[in-house]
Order: structure tokens, then C-alpha cells, then sequence
């Protein structure tokens, strides 16, 4: 393939970024009256300390957080080295445990033993019931309820990354226009899709949803056994990680022409995305993206067949805070990016979903980082 | 690939296997004293119902057995049509719930609301703490504290499934030994193994680690950007699943000819891993098999060089229950599938690990999966 601009791998961050990062989680924390936060494997660590363990596994992996101390990461012995690779590692401590030994009375010495601590949605209940068990006076909560917005807000090169993902996943959809559909099953355009996004630079693809058909109905199916035949609408949602940042895009494309029914259901979907992006507007709250999206489809008679929210916030994860959905009241503030993807999916029959990625701007307008067409593409 | 007897697929496991599971899985949690148990997606879910969402997110997944009342699986509704596919769907009653909803009002109504519920060890902190709140008269407690042999004890057709996987993943060590190593990185070695995987009928690749000088001296290093020099040691460990089951096995070779320290290590390694092997009889706890490998290591001076617990167990993941570790006291039984790998680990320097899958048979002795040579073998 080609290069391109967007190709270059951007400058990693450092121990110093991830220093801020977890000075701000600590001051964050304190604000929201908890004596710290712990942090589990998965993206949160990630975006806290660049440490990504080779595995997730029942051996505990917790780093602490708390305010006016110096952040602590507990890890098994065997797992020392590869942590004190991470570009993090020079802004925290590391304390290990060795197999056969009791982790929770390693962390308990680094809570207070009477604090509530924000915790990593994804942290194993496993851990958490080892922690309660050990320190039985402290209690916990959700990082997603206490800190939705810990990792919501990109700085300047976390934008640079999502925008270079958005970019890679916008030439995979263009190339993907090109192949055969017809005749061929749902796995094999999954599988075409998920090569360009390797070709364009991902270093792992999450999801590859080709729903063929009836099968573009139900908005979680993945891709399966079907052959896609002349006539059928095609859901495509597509995305994963670039330089660590995530990719998500949707287009609904036809294979031949559509029928009136068809192109109608497009543009309603078309608008109702297009309604959702002007809301992007100094002040509003997650839940008016929703509200101005589903509208459009509601005022049409298709509310019943929009079954999902409008929207998530997407990072270092394709699916993360914050969530435009009815009832998420916080403000969108500049830096948050999200996806818009209003969907209508008759049962049985077909669906239709279209998707960018959005940023707030810092003048409090949305921006795309998608822009391929959101007219239906017709395939053969 | 040539095709071979063991990459014939095996029969599916039937919606009547999964309700047998399941029953046990309640008999158990009646036994233990438990009001029922709390299924997060993952292992013990794809054990149970064959159910595998597409993803884990943010949004509720559970299924909950209880002694007594038939298996209610609670599912985000835009999940219910794959989870109603799965195989085992048919034994289980689906519950909805919507975004916007609140799950754990869904989940609640489901569970003794003074009950004390095992939960998989992976579910998420946040759902814990969920059903916490929602429910805050119940208990909890992790299924591997409670019942740490849910799937430990594998029956025929899974026996055979292991066995599969350990055939495949013994052919793709035989390929590896003729590939060139001298004057390549690490990575792409590791790529050759996860291809050789994939050819020989994995569906999924876990872990490729290719150690090479020094870098095989760090148990959990994966493999690297070093190019592996003529003289290295070379610690190969693979493993993934082939038809939901896993494999997961250990050599260590060598670039040319050996020091005699490194013929001494190996050998040493060989020998606790048979002693080990041998240990598995009738009557034997987990520790045991441990001990046996330890004491070898130990005797010979090396004992501060092996760093990690003798085992683990294998079934639909490459790492579970049971654990070969000391204090572990639970009995090693017919059926039961674990890994034995000992190793020495000379920091800056080598390192040597030997590993077979193992299971104990119903007249009580161990029988490898894996039986590829521990001789060293030398490379090029």
C-alpha cells in the first residue's frame, strides 16, 4: 500500500504525559471526595501509564491512585519486567507479589483502610471482592459513575491519533466499495475489510459488522454465513486501534438499486445523523445528541425501530464515556469525540446505520472525523 | 495443510449438554451454601450456555443459575438476537433490558435478595457493584474462592477436544524446528507459530512467546524486536483454542551447538517436568504435583530461579483453575486437564521451561496431551 501523511507514527507520549494524566485522575479523585482511584488492566491503564500487560489474568494487576501521594502499581513478579518497559513506568512505583502469596494484603497497606475509591469498571469482581474482604471498612464505585469524564476530554495528540484512525478507516471504505458483494458470503467482505484496515495502518480491528439483509436488522450481528444477494441493503461498521486510538465508522450500502422503501429509510437515517452533528453546540448535554437524532426518525413513525443510543465516547477504547443517550445530562465539552449513529432496523427485513466520529472543537462546534459520503453507495 | 484425523470437527455440543451443565452448576451452588451463581461473559459463560457475545462492553450481561428455578440469562436487547443462536439458548430463558434502563432493576427481581452468589471471577467491578446496590442485603463471593472446580473436571468430549488442540499445537512445533531462527527477530518467529496455529485448525491464537538470550529469562516476555543470535536459547511457548478448547505447550531450543551450563539447565528442567508428570496419581492434591517439579529444581540449587507456580488448568481458556501451587490442597481427579511446565530462569542471561498439557485418566495417572521430544533441539 501507498503511504500516506496520516501513516506516520506519531511521537509516543512519555513518562511526563502519563505523569499528567495521573496527576490529573488523582486530582479529579479528590474533587469527587474519593480517597483514590484503582485501576485495572484494560484501557484505563493504558491511557494512565501506556502498560498494557501481555495478558489480562486472575493474577491482580492494580494501580492506586491516590491524592498527595505517589501513584503505586502492583504487579505479580513474573510481570515486573514487562511493566517496567511501559512508558509510564518512571512516573510510578512498582510493588510486586509473588505467585502464592496473598495480593490484597500487598494493596491493602496502600488505601486507607475507611476511603471510597473510584474503580475500573473492567476490574475483575474477583479483585474487588478480595479488596472488600481485606480492607472490609472501605467501599467503591465505578470509575464510569464517579469519573465518567476521566478519559473523555483529548488533549491535542489524542486528537492527532483518533483523527488518523478516522482517516485509515475512511480509505478502507472506499476501497471496500470496489470488491465483489454479490454472491459472496458476509464473513468474506468482513474478512476485506478488516485486511484494509491492517493495510491503513491499524494494529488491531475490533469489530468488521457486515449485516446482509435481514441480518442488517439486528445492529449487533457481526457477520456470518449469509451470501449477499442482489437487492440487499449492507450494514458496514468497521473500526479498532491506530497508533493505540480508535477507529468506527458506518456506511449502509445497496447491492443494485434500491427500492423507493429503501432509499426512503436511508434518508431519514442520513438526516437524523446529520441532526445529531448540528447539535453539536456550546452548552448542550450528551442526551441532546440523542434527542435531536432520534426525533427526526421518531417524527417520521420509525421511533419503535430505533433501538439503541445514539452514540459512545471512543479513545484508547472503540467504546468508552461518554454516551449520548436520554438521561446523560453532563455537558459535551471541546476535546470529547463520540460517534453519531442513529440506526432504523425493520425485523426481518433490513436495517440502516450511519456513523462518524465527532469531536466538539474548541469554539464549541462538532467536527467529523469521518467525511466519506453519507449518500447509499451502490455495490455489485 | 494436509488434512489430518484430528482436524475433523467435532460434534457440537448440544442445548441438553448445557442444561446438564448447568443443573450441576446449581447442584454445586447448593452444596456450597449459595443462593445461586452469577454468570459473566467469558469462560464460564461459554461453558454453560455456548454463548460468546460479541463483544464485552459497559452494557449487562448475566446469567443467573439458582438451585431450583430454571436459568434466566439477562441480555442487553439489541444482544438477544445472537444470544438467542447460541446453542445452549434453548435451555435458559432470555431477559431483556433496554439502554437507558437500569440493568441491575432488571437482574434483581431474579436473585434472593439475602442470597450469598458466586460470580465469575472476570465479571466486571461495575456490575458487582451494581447488584450491590441494587440488592444490598446479598453477598458475594468469586467462583474460584467458592467453586473452583465448576469446569474443571472435563468429560469425553471435551477430553477430546484437548486433545485436538495439544495434537495440533505438537505439529506446529515440529514445523517451527525447521524454520530459520539465527539472524531473525523474535516477532518473526512468533508469526510463524501463529500461522503454523491457524494451518493446523486453531480458531484463535493466545500467546506466540519466543524468548530469545536474555529475553527468555522474563516468564512472560511474548516476543520482541530482538534479532535472535546464533548461540541463543530459545524459549517457544504457544498456545490458542481449536474448536472452543485449548492448547498450550513449551520447549525450549537452542541456535547451534550449547554451553554445558545450558545442556545442565535444560536437563534439570526435563527432569522436575517428569517428575511432576509422575507425581499425578491417585490421591495426589494440586500442591503435590508442584512439589514434585520444585523439589527437583530446589535439590539442584536452582530453587531461586523458579519464579512462577508449577501449573494451571486448561478447558474452553488457556488458563484456569485448577492451579499447581503450593496450598493448594484440593485433589487432582479424573478429568481434571492442567498444564505441567517448570522452569529456570537465569536473569540477563536464559532461561528454559518445559510444559505439557497433562489429565489425570480414570484409573489415576497422568496422561500428556503433548508429546513432542523435551529433548533440546537445536535449530538453525
Amino acid at each position: 500500500m501507498p503511504s500516506s501523511p496520516e501513516d506516520a507514527a506519531p511521537a509516543p507520549f512519555t513518562a511526563d504525559d502519563y505523569r499528567a494524566r495521573m496527576d490529573r485522575a488523582a486530582a479529579s479523585a479528590a474533587d469527587a471526595g474519593l480517597a483514590g482511584v484503582l485501576v485495572a488492566p484494560g484501557p484505563d491503564l493504558v491511557h494512565l501509564t501506556g502498560y498494557r500487560p501481555t495478558a489480562i489474568t486472575e493474577r491482580l494487576t492494580v494501580l492506586v491512585i491516590a491524592p498527595g501521594r505517589d501513584p503505586v502499581l502492583v504487579v505479580p513478579t513474573l510481570e515486573a519486567p514487562d511493566a517496567e518497559k511501559a512508558a509510564g513506568a518512571a512516573a510510578l512505583t512498582l510493588r510486586t507479589w509473588t505467585d502464592g502469596k496473598d495480593p490484597y494484603a500487598v494493596t491493602a497497606p496502600l488505601l486507607d483502610a475507611s476511603g471510597r475509591f473510584g474503580v475500573s469498571d473492567n476490574a475483575w469482581a474477583m479483585h474487588l471482592l478480595g479488596l472488600q474482604q481485606a480492607l472490609p471498612a472501605t467501599s467503591y464505585v465505578s470509575l464510569t459513575e464517579a469519573l465518567p469524564m476521566l478519559r473523555a476530554v483529548k488533549d491535542a495528540h489524542e486528537l492527532a491519533r483518533i483523527a488518523a484512525a478516522g482517516a485509515a478507516a475512511d480509505r478502507a471504505y472506499g476501497e471496500i466499495l470496489k470488491v465483489r458483494f454479490a454472491g459472496r458470503r458476509e464473513t468474506e467482505v468482513a474478512a476485506d475489510l478488516a485486511r484494509l484496515l491492517i493495510d491503513f495502518g491499524h494494529s488491531q480491528v475490533d469489530f468488521t459488522v457486515v449485516g446482509s439483509g435481514p441480518n442488517g436488522a439486528d445492529p449487533h450481528h457481526e457477520a456470518g454465513e449469509r451470501t449477499i444477494e442482489h437487492g440487499d441493503m449492507v450494514v458496514l461498521d468497521f473500526g479498532g486501534l491506530k497508533h493505540g486510538y480508535g477507529s468506527d465508522t458506518t456506511r449502509t450500502v445497496h447491492v443494485g438499486e434500491p427500492t423507493d422503501e429503501e432509499r426512503r429509510v436511508h434518508d431519514l437515517v442520513r438526516e437524523a445523523q446529520q441532526a445529531g452533528f448540528e447539535a453539536v453546540r456550546p452548552g448542550i448535554a450528551c442526551q441532546d445528541v440523542d434527542r435531536a437524532a432520534r426525533k427526526v426518525i421518531t417524527d417520521a413513525g420509525y421511533g419503535a425501530y430505533f433501538i439503541h443510543r445514539t452514540g459512545h465516547g471512543i479513545g484508547v477504547t472503540t467504546h468508552e464515556p461518554p454516551y449520548m443517550i436520554e438521561g446523560e445530562e453532563r455537558p459535551v465539552v471541546p476535546g470529547m469525540c463520540f460517534s453519531i449513529e442513529p440506526g432504523v432496523y425493520l425485523p426481518g427485513r433490513f436495517g440502516v446505520r450511519i456513523e462518524d466520529i465527532v469531536t466538539m472543537t474548541e469554539d464549541g462546534t462538532g467536527h467529523r472525523f469521518n467525511t466519506t459520503p453519507h449518500e447509499m453507495a451502490l455495490v455489485e
